[in-house]
């Protein structure tokens, strides 16, 4: 957690393994198997195979050596293999060989309230694999292994007490109290059957450590995987990972990790266990599952002059807390770590915050006082951007990728704030960013008019960053429906549970005029929101502009902040917005068809004119069609879930978890932390 | 210097740029070019192209673009291009741009005595680029540039007092005092005609300089391009880069380049000056200003606790003073910086020497006390093995690639520690390394018989550390003519050139005994190398053993270190070794046949038996066949130079400047440093 660090493995025949700060599967392989009694090495399918390899193997075609020679290698084929994912374990069976990947994951501590042994505990870059071998049935003694080769790196022996440990580059190691053979070569393969006499062949790519198991019984051995970087870990500001408070070196992280199994594996199997005893389908805690990985491995806890600086990577992009991504993984933060949220927003604040000016994109020429936003996100791949700027938005662009997402950030930073304090009733927080909460609801309202008797709720003037262009929302890839911002009715949505939460925490700060601002705008704008309603079509046009007629699933997006806030009654069908309610239910309803918002394998499609769906928001309008909507519809619920499954695991095999995909195909956003919305469903039972 | 950095670019088609500690052309690309009148961009190929770009590039098909869409961007055809390639500068010029990459080298002053501010001058990890460009001829004002990329990194703007500053990752970078647009893009192409407004793109992979050029007037930017790698450099000892001592980070690197920048570039002509005066042909002073470039880019000045700790790269393998490249690479450095023999003779010795056992290969299983010797290398990829280890050497094999090399490691120590004392007169050294001589000549001696009455003054005992196997020497990719230790008339050439080394030293240190044991053995082997002369065949079969009839050229390679040494009696064919010489010269007249050791275009061939040949190694017998068997055919010569730059130039097109070629095709020790075997040609005019 918070290392930036993975290990990745699971497709046959794909490349893998320990990689840092990387954003896709590392270069290396992951090498577990074992020997049998005729000195044949059988693994795991887990490391780069040729294209043509691949397919023999993948085609169920003998992988055993060709022309006559002697087979001296062997890869498991895919149908002995069996596979348990859970939350926080991973586990690998065939052939009496079992590798059990533990990723433990628990609440990381406040820094600002939490002890040094705690933090320490926390923040350790480590996982743990069980490798174990069956060899009850066997008269002779056999031999298994688990290696690690990180693409084109050489590796180090370290005698070190107890533990036997291999590291490379000081940075990527793994180490064993366990009795083993350490080994590095050209492959394991050729350790377990060197023509040479050296066990560590400094040259070689692989390392690892090799058991024996006696006849008639089994062993296990316990491999600690570590990660470690020295010193600056960013550019732009200086940082280091918060772990380097704790632990001196790679060797010392490792040394840790083994002294602290059991407690890391008592983790990991309560997260288990958690997941599974959730009254979730085996899809729904697959996605889960899924997700969580991809998020924690895409973290950075960061030091900065003394004081944490909590960074999510844009997976396969390496943008840095990109704010729309910030929002989404909202949820899971909450659920696990309050204060990387309340980190977030404030680095927004004093780093990543801007005034702009507004205009009427009917008459670009003249321009009003804007008002204050946040950038996209805080620089790539660990370069920070200078104050005020983002990596990502660029000036001049009408409504394309890359052009400036000023009122979506803004929508995000209320919303975030919102569940934030209601979540944790951190009445300092809400003290301190009392002028923040001001500024954001005097700005918003000005994107929707600079003239208060002319506002609709909705945004409708553009930012003078856009120098004359047009903004754009998170969507940024798919068509107008859902990249336009201004009159559109996800940002509407957004911008409805902005003013809702503003109408909220200014009633506790006591700030009755904002507060009524705030209510107004709110009403207002879902106000706007069931007046675009068009009774012909069935369903909201995305884009409240003549001649739009786009159906979204994400105009429902804003009813996950107050629902999260536990404004009850603000998303209930009897309650103030009861007709927003009940018009979003009928808009969904509608649209979640066959041909409208549904693909053909019953996944769901977030646009009908835009056949690109992602993933994190499709889990997030689940969750408010369930439980918010009350839209139930099990049969169809379970076959988009399996869909979803499918897009994933075939649609995304090598990247991992991803959130684009084209026809069940993932098309960007690979590798990527934002999926971690599933965790809603975790909230409530279905009812 | 010193930096193990480069920049590569010269290939049409290829990717290229800067890289720091790769081994090969980086993933990047250098962006060279001019606007037209009409806006389009035109520019050097020197940017990885799709293989049908490229190969419609190199066919000269029209690279405009197809399918009637506008043409905005032209490559420059390779007709056009011209291109200056000198020792220390490198210019390309076409319709009207000029590009001179300047990479200036000079002799490194020795840290034990020189000042600060010529340490700070030489290690200074940097190069310049001067771009010009010729718009007399127009009526419009046009727009020329510099650009690079460096793989996947994205880029940052330094706004510095006057410079324009571009960085990536803080570790690469460049800068110009020059009136420019500072961009960063997805290619330069977007950021010549860019359809937003954001000049410095920070998501863009391509960043650069863009300058204005009146009408009818020319101008030009210099670029200072720079490298920085704070802290740790290593593993397995700590150490970091000496430019740390004098710059705290890259824009102190880059600020101090532009101002000293011509400094940099009088260094730089007055190399080109030298090559240039030198009376050679173009074709050798091609090779040499091609190696030269290939072994700075492979260097690495590093400090070790405040001490200097010099290392050379094995070019694309990355091992870490190979000492059987040091003792190829000694010329070039004693040429320039002497110092660092010494250095890297004393790290031999302190922590990568080693005591063994030897055993007659006819009796294995009997061992007897052996010697002294010295590891193949310290370490890969910057990781320094443990003390007495290197990455590359494995025991139990039997003369294969990745044995021992136990007893050629031994003969270049001596070698290179004869030539650098002669050289320096460097007494210290000699006096603190009288002990280590001393164990020197007893550990050859042995290796040749540990009876002394059995001796013949060549190797034909084997290490223990082989268990039982068989040593090889520094051709490990040959076949036993060149590959096996013992009985090898190549590697009994360096034992004769250490022991006449020894005979030497010791003279000068007083010790009459040592010094007369060394000469018996000097003798002893040349008389056992003279013997082996085959009058039937006409040379000297590479291994004195039944049934080898392998040719080989580097039987001459131990001529080169009594020359180097200055000792002209022993290399005179009417000296103490005249015999030898006239053996010697014998043996290479006959061998040196189409067939024998001539290929068919006239490039040498080490083996008659191996089609393997090694640039590093035909340069230095090159020159002994010249130089000191005074063989000379200018027809022979020229034809054989003509071929080695063809070897290069086409069979080493994207990896510069590599050692083992298969029939003129690199196959092989890749961006290598070892070729400035080639400065021994500097030494004299050719009589």
């Amino acid at each position: 957690m918070g290392a930036h660090s993975s290990l990745t493995c699971g497709m046959h025949g794909a490349n893998g393994g320990m990689a840092m700060e990387k954003g896709q599967p590392a270069e290396g392989g992951v090498f577990v198997g074992y020997e049998d009694a005729k000195g044949v090495v059988h693994s795991f399918p887990f490391h780069g195979l040729s294209s043509t390899e691949r397919e023999r193997y993948v085609s169920g075609a003998s992988m055993e050596a060709a022309g006559g020679n002697v087979v001296k290698e062997r890869l498991i084929p895919s149908r002995s293999i069996s596979r348990d994912y859970r939350w926080a374990t991973d586990t690998f069976s065939a052939e009496g060989l079992t590798c059990e990947m533990v990723t433990p994951f628990f609440p990381l501590p406040d820094p600002d309230n939490s002890s040094a042994a705690e933090q320490r505990f926390a923040c350790c870059p480590t996982l743990l694999v069980k490798v174990s071998f069956d060899n009850t049935k066997s008269a002779v003694a056999r031999r298994f292994f688990f290696g690690l080769s990180a693409g084109d790196t050489r590796w180090a022996c370290h005698a070190t007490g107890k533990a036997s440990m291999l590291t490379t580059r000081d940075s990527m190691g793994m180490a064993t109290l366990d009795e083993v053979e350490t080994v590095i070569d050209f492959t394991i393969e050729s350790a377990m059957h060197r023509n040479h006499a050296t066990p560590d062949f400094l040259l070689g790519k692989v390392a690892g450590f090799v058991a024996s198991v006696p006849p008639r019984s089994q062993k296990s051995i316990l491999v600690a995987v570590g990660f470690f970087k020295e010193g600056n870990a960013t550019y732009g500001r200086k940082t280091r990972y918060w772990y380097n408070r704790y632990f001196k070196d790679l060797p010392d992280v490792l040394r840790y990790a083994l002294k602290n199994a059991d407690r890391y594996i008592a983790e990991a199997h309560a997260r288990d266990l958690e997941l599974d005893q959730a009254t979730l389908s085996d899809d729904q805690k697959f996605l889960i599952a899924h997700s969580t990985r991809s998020y924690w491995g895409s973290t950075e806890w960061l030091e900065e002059n003394g004081k944490p600086r909590w960074v999510v990577n844009e997976g396969e992009y390496l943008m840095m807390n990109t704010f729309d991504l910030t929002v989404d993984m909202l949820f899971f933060e909450m659920r696990f770590n309050p204060w990387t949220v309340r980190n977030v927003l404030e680095q927004f604040v004093r780093d990543y915050s801007y005034h702009d000016r507004v205009f009427d994109p009917a008459k670009p020429g003249k321009s009003y006082p804007g008002g204050i936003s946040f950038t996209h996100d805080m620089g790539v791949m660990n370069q920070f951007s200078p104050p005020e700027r983002s990596s990502y938005e660029t000036a001049g662009l009408d409504r394309e990728c890359f052009s400036y997402m000023t009122c979506e950030q803004l929508t995000n930073w209320v919303c975030c704030a919102g569940v934030y304090y209601t979540r944790t009733e951190d009445r300092d927080f809400l003290r301190r960013q009392r002028k923040v909460l001001e500024a954001c609801l005097e700005s918003l309202q000005i994107r929707d008019n600079p003239d208060p008797r002319k506002r609709t709720g909705i945004m409708k003037f553009e930012s003078s960053r856009t120098q004359g262009g047009g903004e754009i929302t998170t969507y940024d890839s798919l068509d107008h429906s859902l990249g336009q911002a201004r009159n559109n009715i996800y940002l509407a949505s957004k911008c409805w549970a902005a003013y809702v939460a503003l109408d909220h925490l200014f009633g506790i700060l006591g700030l009755a005029e904002r507060q009524h601002a705030a209510r107004s705008s709110a009403e207002l704008c879902a106000r706007s929101i069931v007046d675009g309603f068009d009774e012909a079509r069935g369903f909201i046009p995305a884009v409240l502009e003549p001649g739009n007629a786009s159906a979204i699933i994400p105009a429902i997006e804003g009813l996950i902040f107050p629902h999260e806030m536990g404004l009850a009654q603000v998303v209930s069908p009897s309650g103030p917005y009861a007709k927003l309610i009940h018009t979003l239910r009928q808009h969904l309803e509608n649209v979640l068809k066959p041909g409208i918002c549904l693909y053909p394998d019953g996944g769901w499609k977030l646009s009908s004119t835009a056949d690109n769906s992602w993933m994190s928001k499709i889990a997030l309008c689940q969750h408010v069609a369930r439980t918010i909507l009350k839209i139930h519809n099990a049969k169809r619920d379970a076959k988009a879930d399996a869909a979803h499954v499918r897009w994933q695991i075939k649609g995304s095999e090598f990247h991992a978890c991803s959130d684009q995909f084209r026809s069940g195909v993932a098309l960007g956003s690979k590798y990527y932390p934002r999926i971690v919305t599933t965790i809603l469903w975790m909230d409530k039972k279905p009812s």
